[in-house]
C-alpha cells in the first residue's frame, strides 16, 4: 500500500503562471506518475497530502523547466490554495467530477433539484473543485427553469457557505444596486447619510470583474477597503458604517466563483442575480434592504415587466428569511454623475457630500431617495419624513463629517490616486440634443483606458442626455496613463461614441 | 496609424504547453503591448499578422522564460493554428467575444435562433474562436430545448463548415451506433460484408475521447487510419469500403469541437447528438444510413421511449436531407464481445472474420443483423434476402479477404499491437450467477488501465450476463503496460468490479 502511494507523488514546483481563478497544473509527457495523456482522459487531477485536497485543470509539457517528470507544477492560485512548499511531495491522481455534478446534469435535462443536491453543488463551488467549464453548466443549466424552492435553498447554500455577520441592534440596513450603469456610486453617499442619522448601515461593496468601477475600487481611493470581519464590527460599531470589500469578509465564496463565470460570459439570469444579492445579504446580517433596479435600453433591465418580476423575487426570499426588502426601480437610461472610473467617481462623490456647486445633481437625488428609504426603516423617524431628514444631513455637512469618520476608521488609501495623465475629448459629430447614451459601450470605453487598475483612468462626462451640443463640442474626456491604453481607447471611441445625437432639444 | 500598430505588436515565442483544444497564449505582467491585468478584464486576446487573426485566453506570467515584456507565448495548439515562426511579431489587442455569443446568451433565455445566427455560432465554433467557457455555454443553452427549424439549421451549418465528399454511386451506405457500449466494434465485422457484396460503404469512425477505445483506435492496430480524403476516395473505389479516422477528413470540425466540450461534461442531449451524427454522415456523402441505438441500464439511452423519441429525430433530420435512415434499437446491457480496449476488440473483430470457434457469438450475431440491414438498400437483392446474404459473406471467409484488402490499401499499422505484459483477475465475490454488468464502470477501469493510448491495455471479459460463477472465479483480466496504470486499476477494481451477482441463473 505505501509502495503503491509513493508511484502516484510528485514533487511540488511552483510554475509561475497566474490563471485567474482556476486551479491549474502541469505535468510532464513523461511524468512518473502517471502518463500525461492518460490523465488528460479524465481532464481533472486530485492532489492530496495528508487529507488535503485540491483539484485542479492538466496542462501538459514537454519542458523540463515547467515540470520534470517527477514533479507537478503548481500554477500561481493553485499554488497559493494547495499551501504547501515548492518540493514537498504530494500523491496525484486521476480526479472524478465532483459527485455534485451529477445533480448539475439533472437540472440541464429539466429535473428540479433537491435543498441537499443544490447544498453539495455550493460546498463544491465555494471550495474551487468546479472547473470554468462546470461551472458554466450550473449557470446555465439554471438559466432556464428555478423553482421557487430552489431559488430559497440555492440562497440558503450561498449565505451559509462563508462568513456569517450578527449586529447586536434590531434593524440594520442596507442597500445594493444591480449594476450596470456607469458612475453609480450612490452607496457612498448614502451610507455616511444613513450612519450620521444613526442607522447601521454595514455596506459591503463588490470589485469591478468586467465593469470599470466596483463601489469597492472607487472607495479604495478614498480608503483602504481591505477589511476582515472583526476590524469591520468594530467601524460600523464607533461610526454606524462602512464601505469595505465583500470578498475580503468572504460573506459568499460560492457566489464569488460564480460571478467570475456569468461575468465573461456576459449572463445574468433573474434567480442566480437574486440569490447572489440576498445570499450576501443574509450573510452580512442586514434586516432591512433597499434594492435599487436602473431600468433602460442600456442597463440590465430594459423593461417594466423584467423589473416587476424581479422585483417579486427579492419580494419571496425576503420574505422567507424574514428580511425586509423594499425594491425600487429608477433611471437607468444613461451613467449617474460625472465620472466614470475610481478616481472620477470618488470625485463627484466628495462633491456632492461637500455640497459643491458644481456636484453631479443626479447622483446627488439619486442618493437622497435611496437615503430616505433607509431612514424610514427608523421605528422613530415620522413616516414621510425620511427625505426631508436625508436632505438636511446631508445640507449640514452631517454625512460629510460622517464620511470622514468612516474614512478615518478604515484607514487611508495606499493607491495613487492621481487622474490619469493623458486625455483626448469626444466631440460631438453634428449640432443637436443628446438623445442616448450607451452604458455598456461607455463601461467598456472606461476599461480600455485602464480602469479600474489604474484608478485614475476613466471618463469624465460634460453632455448628458438633453443636453444640446454644436458640432465639435466636447461630449466627454478619457483619461488613461499609458499610450496604449490611450491609443486603443481612441480607436475605440473613434469607432463608437456611445453617444446618439438628435435634432431637437427635449424644449423644443 | 503604423506607430499605432507598432506599440501593440509581440514577437512570438513558443511555449511548450500542450493546453489540448483551446487556445492559450501568456503575456508578460509587464507586457509591452498592454498591461496584462487590463487584457484579463477582455479575458481573451485576439492575435492578428496580415488578415490572420487567432483568438485565444490568456494567462499571465512574471517569469521572463515564459514570456518576456516583447513577447506573447503561443501554447502548442495556438502556436500550430497560428501557424507563424517564433519571433515573428503579431499584432495583440483585445478580443471582443464572437458577434455569434449574442445568439447564444439569446438561446440560454429562450429564444429560438434562425439559421443565419446559428450558422455563425458554428462557423466561430469551427474556427476555434469560443473559450471552453463558450462552448458550454452553447452546448447547455441549447440542451433545454431545440425546435425542428434549429436542429436542421444546426445540421447543415455543421455538415457544411468542413470537407465535403461526393460519391460517384446511387446507393451509398452508412452505419453508426451512438455509442456508450464497450467492445462494440460491429462496423469492423459489418464494414467487410457489406464491401465484399459490393456495396459502397465509406466509413470514418471516431477516435475515443473519455472511452477506452473508438472504431478508429481499433481499427489502427489493423491498418493505418490516417487518411485523408482522397486517398479515401481511392480505397472506396478499389476496396468498396474502409475504416479510418474522420477527424482526419475533416468531416465536420465544429462537431470536433463540440464533443470535446461534451465529453468531460458527460454532456448527451439528444438534438445535439442527432445534428452532430447526421452531420458527418451528409458531409460524407452517404445515402442510406443506418443508425444503432443500444438500450441498457449503463447505456446511453436507457428506456424505450428514450430511443423512439431519438429514432423520431433521426428520421425527421434524414428525410429533410433526402436521406434514407432506419433506426434499430439493440440489447445495450452489457459489452459486446469479450474485449476492451484496441487490441483486445481487434482480436475479438478478426475472430469473428475468421469464424474462430471461440469468437464471441454477440459480435457476430450483432455485426449479422446490422450488415442485414444494410445489404437490404442494395435494389438488386430480393426483400428479406439480407441476413441470409450477410452470413454467406461471413461464413465463405469473403468478409475477411475483403477485409485484407482494405487493410492492405489503408496501408500497415505502425502501432505497438502487443498485449499488455502486466495483468491481473478480478474474481467473483460469491457463488451465483452474473445479473449486471455495468458499462461505465469497465469502460473507465479499461481507460484506468491505459487504453486507448496503450492499444494492449483493456479488459478481456470471461463472463457474461447469465453465467454461472463460483466464488473466486475471473469474471474478466485486466491488461496494462506499467506499474501505475496496474495499480490504479486495480484499487478502482477492488471498490467496485462493475458486476451484480444474483442468487439464481437464468435457466433456473
Amino acid at each position: 500500500m505505501l509502495a503503491d502511494h509513493n508511484r502516484h507523488q510528485l514533487r511540488i514546483r511552483r510554475v509561475p503562471l497566474d490563471t485567474g481563478r482556476e486551479n491549474v497544473v502541469v505535468i510532464s509527457r513523461r511524468s512518473k506518475a502517471l502518463r500525461a495523456e492518460i490523465f488528460r482522459g479524465f481532464s481533472r487531477v486530485e492532489l492530496s497530502l495528508n487529507g488535503k485536497v485540491l483539484l485542479a485543470t492538466l496542462l501538459i509539457t514537454d519542458d523540463d523547466t515547467l515540470a520534470a517528470a517527477d514533479e507537478i507544477g503548481l500554477s500561481e492560485p493553485a499554488f497559493r490554495r494547495f499551501g504547501e512548499a515548492a518540493d514537498t511531495a504530494v500523491t496525484v491522481t486521476p480526479a472524478s467530477a465532483p459527485e455534485s455534478l451529477e445533480a448539475v446534469r439533472a437540472k440541464i435535462h429539466g429535473r428540479t433539484l433537491t435543498a441537499a443536491e443544490i447544498g453539495a453543488i455550493i460546498q463544491d463551488l465555494a471550495h474551487y473543485r468546479y472547473s470554468d467549464m462546470e461551472i458554466a453548466a450550473f449557470l446555465i443549466g439554471s438559466a432556464s427553469f428555478v423553482t421557487s424552492d430552489e431559488l430559497l435553498a440555492l440562497t440558503r447554500a450561498m449565505a451559509e457557505v462563508g462568513t456569517r455577520l450578527t449586529w447586536p441592534d434590531p434593524v440594520v440596513v442596507d442597500k445594493h444596486c444591480i449594476g450596470g450603469i456607469p458612475g453609480n456610486r450612490t452607496s457612498m453617499v448614502v451610507v455616511p447619510i444613513v450612519a450620521a442619522h444613526g442607522l447601521p448601515i454595514p455596506k459591503t461593496s463588490s470589485r469591478a470583474i468586467t465593469s470599470p468601477a466596483g463601489t469597492a475600487d472607487t472607495m479604495e481611493v478614498l480608503a483602504r477597503v481591505n477589511v476582515g470581519a472583526d476590524e469591520m464590527k468594530a467601524i460600523v460599531s464607533s461610526c454606524n458604517g462602512c464601505v469595505i470589500w465583500g470578498g475580503h469578509v468572504n460573506l459568499s465564496p460560492a457566489d464569488d466563483v460564480l460571478i467570475s463565470v456569468e461575468r465573461p460570459l456576459s449572463l445574468d439570469t433573474r434567480e442566480q442575480m437574486v440569490a447572489s444579492i440576498m445570499s450576501k445579504k443574509i450573510a452580512a446580517g442586514s434586516t432591512h434592504l433597499l434594492i435599487d433596479i436602473p431600468v433602460g435600453p442600456t442597463a440590465k433591465v430594459t423593461g417594466a415587466l423584467e423589473a416587476m418580476r424581479l422585483r417579486k423575487l427579492f419580494e419571496f426570499v425576503g420574505d422567507r428569511f424574514g428580511r425586509a426588502v423594499e425594491v425600487i426601480t429608477t433611471d437607468g437610461s444613461q451613467p449617474i454623475g460625472n465620472g466614470i472610473g475610481p478616481v472620477l467617481e470618488a470625485n463627484d462623490v466628495m462633491a456632492v457630500l461637500g455640497n459643491e456647486p458644481d456636484a453631479p445633481r443626479d447622483l446627488r437625488e439619486k442618493s437622497l431617495r435611496l437615503a430616505a428609504h433607509l431612514l424610514e426603516y427608523d421605528p422613530k423617524l415620522r413616516g414621510g419624513a425620511g427625505y426631508q431628514r436625508a436632505r438636511e444631513l446631508l445640507d449640514s455637512g452631517a454625512a460629510l463629517k460622517q464620511m470622514q469618520r468612516i474614512i478615518d476608521a478604515q484607514g487611508p488609501s495606499t493607491c495613487n490616486t492621481e487622474l490619469g495623465s493623458r486625455s483626448f475629448d469626444v466631440k460631438a459629430a453634428q449640432d443637436g440634443v443628446v438623445s442616448a447614451i450607451d452604458c455598456l459601450r461607455l463601461n467598456r470605453l472606461a476599461r480600455t483606458a485602464g480602469a479600474p487598475l489604474d484608478k485614475g483612468a476613466g471618463i469624465r462626462l460634460f453632455k448628458k442626455i438633453g443636453d444640446r451640443v454644436e458640432q465639435g463640442e466636447p461630449l466627454y474626456r478619457v483619461y488613461s496613463f499609458d499610450q496604449p491604453e490611450h491609443d486603443l481607447a481612441a480607436s475605440a471611441a473613434a469607432a463608437d461614441s456611445g453617444y446618439a445625437i438628435g435634432g431637437k432639444s427635449a424644449g423644443e
